[in-house]
């Protein structure tokens, strides 16, 4: 029987008919508009009151992405995560912290109601999500506002009362460095003994990552890959900064990593001849920086190397700073009007300065010519594996060559490319892959000697 | 210092600074405008080559969701995922099989070359996804077409090659049913011995599900939980459809459940007293039928629980189809043209004719009649949950409520609001949380015995 046979009354019905039949081999209606939250319940049958939808605002997008892009290893879930995010003005982060705190919150308590019925699982998964979500708050909170540091706390507290419900050993750490500490976490996968030595992996994050976001991108994978892992946070980084708020970035890390490299040589569970070190974001200079000087680390791994802050935060359009004409001090941002600068910049640019320990935007400037490591390179001599996006821009690219072309030992340029799915900024949307080209680079080495 | 005396030099540098700094905490250019794929190598510093961004064809965005939501048991992930929406045309499917399937062969073949080289983590990791992606493919392929059934048995495929690579015990079923089989996979925590009697959930899908997928969905989170899974496909369904082309769906699965519990309960390492079953999307009509007649079953989810397939299905817009004039036979397909009808609707409508086993519309009009158990609820005397979203519609909402009400059993109805970001079908937005709910309510039956 061909159509045209068929009669017009018939058509008619098929074309009414193909305006609102299910969309695709699934059996739902397309009705061709999205339904708002609250509409789904006045249809009869639908997928989702939700969408998937990001913000035209390129760093919202970025941090959403990266929200999404820890729920491989447990730091997240899509539903929630979108919940939080049709919360929020695109364009004005404004409302961000508020409705990821509240995400938080809500998912914390859940958490903690299944574990007080002893549903361990269920209990450490929750856990686990809402110590990042908190760390999400944390993000775009205002950090001269007492909310940022509670923020941070929480995603403290709620990953040690999650990661502790594996089955993992867990040692939360407090690092001797000069008359304070570096926070950090001690894990390994042998949860009931300490005297089995293994490889082990010392993890840091960049400017505003943490300890308890790394676990997620990076440290589980270790994990499962037999290793112990070693989360710390340095000076002047975020996890830090909730128990030293005015410990401030510093160029020469050797310092810092050499505490952290002798708490990890003191334990018996650490193979001291297997003992490798990863920076990622800003960590690839901090981690490069202590590499230097540090010869007991035996594999260094950069995401991305640089070599040169001043050159890469300029590039992120700073380099306007130096056209001004009389100094911005850190006093003076409360009172600029926020009709005169949007408020989302003059915290960032108030968090630099702080955290750079610096006074004014000038002296910022000028301090960040201190953070080079180009001259040095030459004095890293371990195995070592730069990681980039092709996503990442120019400046990162660039200097990873740079630094993959003057360290002394042998070194393996790795470029994610747009294809891989993985070219975001230290791979945040693809974290399986990145660690299986870590991984597998660091066993091949490891697994050599 | 007050802003009012600043020079005007500095205010208008301060305003292009205003306009190009970082947007954030973070360190990063906010330009505004998002970089196309091949624009973003040639800025200086960026963040992402991608955005978050989904579909405005809503069971096209369902379907990316669905693929983004298994990222958490290991399914897909973002980077990945994104990577292949990109490829696909808003509203026009065809092009989704083709960039699913790339993916799943780019991401088959990085798994494959990292296991030939001995690296067990990267590997399974990566060719569970595949299988997911190939599952994705395999949704909107037409079925009339081979590759249909290659995408499937590519996924099949991959799944067995990457599980075998964990820490469980994993036997890939053939259950004998009729003069055939059903496929499935029976998984235990323990690899190496099947001496240890554990809790068993024998889990299925619905419309357009696989074992593999629900591997995903369901199977893992109840593996983390100590129980044995059993994941199998019944008659109709995609997963049998590889192998039985024309297994048609039948209204009483009582016989497809009694196949599936003989073989669980031949089992040493199965406890016969604590069985349960499972039943995702028209799973939840199929699950209930079975139970109604098969005691073995101790208790039982659905996921949501169907009772009237006939009224669920219309609810989608079928509706419509009963206003024809005239019938439209399998045979009468190949002559519409795409201008008469949408390809992506006549493939549905082929699609269920034949998944229904019938050789027209009428005919799957009058036959859906007959998957009803509205009557029968009554036989159901296990402790039964009911699991339903809130963004489902009125109609799933509705059988939910009676099928509670009407079973003899001990029955509990969990509704996910909008607030809890997991009220999309199946809770496919929010599988840990999905999964909370059901094994938290399954351990509290199962541990009073």
């Amino acid at each position: 029987m061909h159509l045209l046979s068929l009669s017009n009354h018939f058509i008619f019905g098929f074309l009414i008919f193909c305006l609102i039949l299910m969309a695709s081999s699934g059996v739902y209606a397309d009705n061709n508009s999205t339904p708002s939250v609250n509409q789904t319940t006045q249809i009869n049958l639908a997928r989702s009151s939700m969408k998937v939808k990001g913000f035209s605002d390129p760093e919202m997008d970025f941090q959403l992405m990266r929200s999404i892009g820890t729920d491989w290893y447990g730091g997240g879930i899509l539903g929630e995560i979108l919940l939080a995010a049709s919360e929020i003005t695109d364009g004005d982060p404004s409302n961000w912290p508020k409705s990821f705190a509240q995400l938080g919150m809500q998912v914390e308590k859940d958490g903690r109601e299944r574990l007080a019925k002893g549903h361990v699982v269920s209990a450490r998964d929750a856990l686990m999500r809402a110590s990042n979500y908190y760390r999400a708050a944390e993000y775009y909170a205002d950090p001269r506002l007492p909310e940022h540091q509670e923020f941070g706390l929480k995603a403290h507290t709620c990953f040690i009362d999650g990661i502790n419900l594996f089955d993992w050993r867990v040692d939360v750490l407090q690092i001797p460095y000069q008359d304070s500490f570096l926070p950090g976490y001690f894990l390994s996968p042998d949860k009931d003994t300490n005297q089995i030595t293994r490889k082990t992996i010392l993890i840091m994050s960049g400017y505003d990552g943490t300890s308890e976001e790394i676990f997620f991108g990076a440290g589980r994978a270790a994990l499962e890959r037999g290793y112990n892992i070693l989360l710390f946070d340095g000076p002047g980084q975020v996890g830090a900064l909730r128990f030293h708020p005015h410990m401030a970035f510093i160029p020469d890390y050797s310092q810092p990593i050499t505490a952290v490299v002798d708490y990890a040589l003191k334990r018996k569970d650490v193979d001291p001849k297997r003992l490798a070190l990863y920076g990622i974001s800003l960590g690839g200079y901090f981690a490069a920086s202590g590499a230097i000087t540090e010869k007991r680390i035996k594999a260094l791994i950069l995401n991305s190397p640089i070599v040169d802050i001043h050159e890469y935060l300029l590039a992120s359009g700073l380099s306007q700073l130096e056209n001004m004409t009389e100094d911005l001090r850190l006093e003076d941002f409360d009172y600029i009007p926020d009709e005169e600068m949007n408020p989302k910049y003059k915290i960032s640019l108030w968090n630099m300065c702080t955290r750079f320990g610096q006074s004014s935007v000038f002296a910022l400037l000028e301090h960040l010519k201190e953070f080079n490591i180009s001259g040095l390179l030459n004095k890293i001599t371990i195995p070592t594996l730069a990681m980039v996006g092709e996503g990442e821009g120019k400046i990162p690219l660039k200097q990873a060559q740079y630094c993959v072309d003057h360290v002394t030992g042998p070194a393996t340029l790795y470029i994610f490319d747009i294809q891989s799915g993985a070219d975001s900024h230290c791979q945040m949307n693809n974290s399986p892959l990145s660690n299986a080209v870590l991984y597998d680079w660091l066993d091949e080495i490891f697994d050599k000697q």
